[in-house]
């Protein structure tokens, strides 16, 4: 988490100037995001009072040819009342501009703050707004796969190899036959949208009990809803070191997504599978970051084990990790 | 420049509580400092209206009782109308709390942006703003000694020895000789004040033509204030891969410093050493962190022959380097 580039006061400025936003007064550049540099904008606004932004650069594993689908799904889902930041385009209509080669884009700024130990309120809400984004998103008319699903991980697995994955853990190389078996056994009949893919708590803002924006839709993608939804449970009801398991997050987190949109019984019984695929996508490009970060390196490698330990959890829990409120 | 601590929402929030500045409404980490970590901080306000401020956590080179000396002058300053930002006291009247054993403190947030490039307009506005933090400090009971003055900056070379000195630059060693001719020179008269002695770029805020403010006091210090304007010279004069001087910047910042308080004759007299002493520090200390610095780090080195040639630049032009307008 790092600005990757410096921009020059100077800069910032020309760039602000292509927006009809007023000028520049502050900017601040800020911890956020891990594939692209982020600045906290002030500029005097169109009437002098004052407007906040986001502005975002992408330095690494963003292709600029999905931006026009990242940034148009933003202003798509803003416009039906999601809580998401809008995009400003520029005096000439654009939403992204390139300065040094590199493209940018100034965002709305949402105030919340990114909870480290969500309540039950706060889960019912992070559910509330990921059904309202699924239902909104059905109208969008751009679309791109997932890059990152079961048999992409499973592919992974493979290229890192069972030697260097025993190296990380020697339970690790098991997946690799896991993953295989998931892929196997995968579901293709469940409904669509487009999906978040990566609702972390660190990619939701919060304001009190409610959720006052969802951010970082880098991973977004075409998938299915219920796949949405186990993993936004796998990333939100594990605590602390022994990874403990929260019904309660759990409960508040599915009850809040199924007031806005019920799910399908079919849905429902695909639920095990698809949380034990949402945990191997992450232990998957865990895995392999883990091996292309030297042990060194200032960058925190995240544990891919944190997610063998879930997806240990949904397999042995079954449906009883979606129901059970104990 | 990064965040150091990880600090939760609930955390924040918590901490928040013990000021008068409504509730936690947005944090961002910020990726400013290099001793500590800095939060930019949206509150309710008082009157719900919205405040920022910058929470500042001291990680490293700060000692917790100096912190009374930077913040009392933080405010002392403040209220003689200087543009620098004034420290929040809790409920308590505290200017600084302990969070996890580490000290924080609530700072007010102040508009502008720190340029790159500065005009001479620029430069002048500095030089004034420096010549009144100078006159307001007067009055000021705290006081703290220049740990990083030209004799500690002779002891630092010799500590680093010749030989590791040579393998950073050949010429470099020459210097542990200069430092001693430099400190044997050192005039011991000059008017004092609390001096800034770190007057950067990157530690002035810049509405157009206009210092909006100044920060980053954790380098304050009683000096003379003749070298606290040299000092800021040899940071604000030079730019470019070649360091080539700016006579215009340079004029304009001695012009709008002696607008508010003129040197007298033995202080300009004195300019050419102070600048050459003022150099040498910075050639220590970053000639210190080279060598405590792996090469492999992530964190960026700043070369010391940057300063071996300001200081150069200095001693070829003695007094000329300060009134020369060509």
């Amino acid at each position: 988490m790092a600005v990757y580039t410096h921009l020059a006061a100077e800069d910032l400025a020309e760039l602000i100037a292509a927006y009809d936003v007023g000028s520049l007064v502050s900017a601040k550049g800020i911890a956020e995001g891990v594939s692209n540099s982020n600045w906290l904008i002030e500029t005097t606004g169109q009437d002098g009072a004052g407007s906040r932004f986001i502005l975002t650069m992408y330095e690494r594993r963003i292709e600029i040819s999905d931006l026009p689908f990242f940034l148009d799904l933003l202003d798509h889902l803003a416009a039906r009342g999601c809580p998401v930041p809008r995009t400003i385009h520029d005096r000439d209509g654009a939403s992204y501009r390139l300065v040094d080669g590199k493209a940018v884009a100034l965002i709305e700024f949402l105030p919340g703050v990114s909870v480290d130990r969500p309540t039950a309120a706060q889960a019912r809400s992070v559910g509330e707004a990921l059904a309202r984004v699924h239902l909104a998103s059905q109208d969008f008319t751009r679309t791109r796969p997932n890059a990152l699903n079961v048999s992409t991980s499973h592919k992974t697995l493979e290229q890192c190899g069972e030697s260097a994955l025993a190296a990380i853990d020697p339970e690790l190389p098991a997946y690799i036959a896991k993953a295989a078996d998931l892929s196997r056994a995968w579901p293709s009949d469940l409904p669509h949208a487009i999906c978040h893919t990566d609702l972390f708590p660190d990619n939701v803002l919060m304001l009190g009990d409610n959720v006052s924006a969802l951010i970082d839709f880098y991973f977004a993608c075409e998938d299915a809803m219920a796949y949405d939804l186990v993993v936004t449970h796998a990333s939100w009801c594990f605590s602390g070191e022994g990874l403990s398991f929260s019904s309660d997050i759990g409960h508040a987190l599915m009850s809040g997504y199924e007031t806005v949109r019920p799910l399908s019984s079919r849905e429902r019984e695909a639920l095990p599978i698809l949380a034990q695929g949402g945990c191997l996508r992450f232990v998957s490009s865990r895995a392999e970051d883990w091996l292309n970060t030297p042990a060194d390196a200032l960058v925190a490698r995240k544990d891919p084990m944190d997610f063998v330990r879930r997806l240990e959890f949904y397999a042995k829990a079954g449906a009883n990790a979606f129901t059970d409120k104990t």
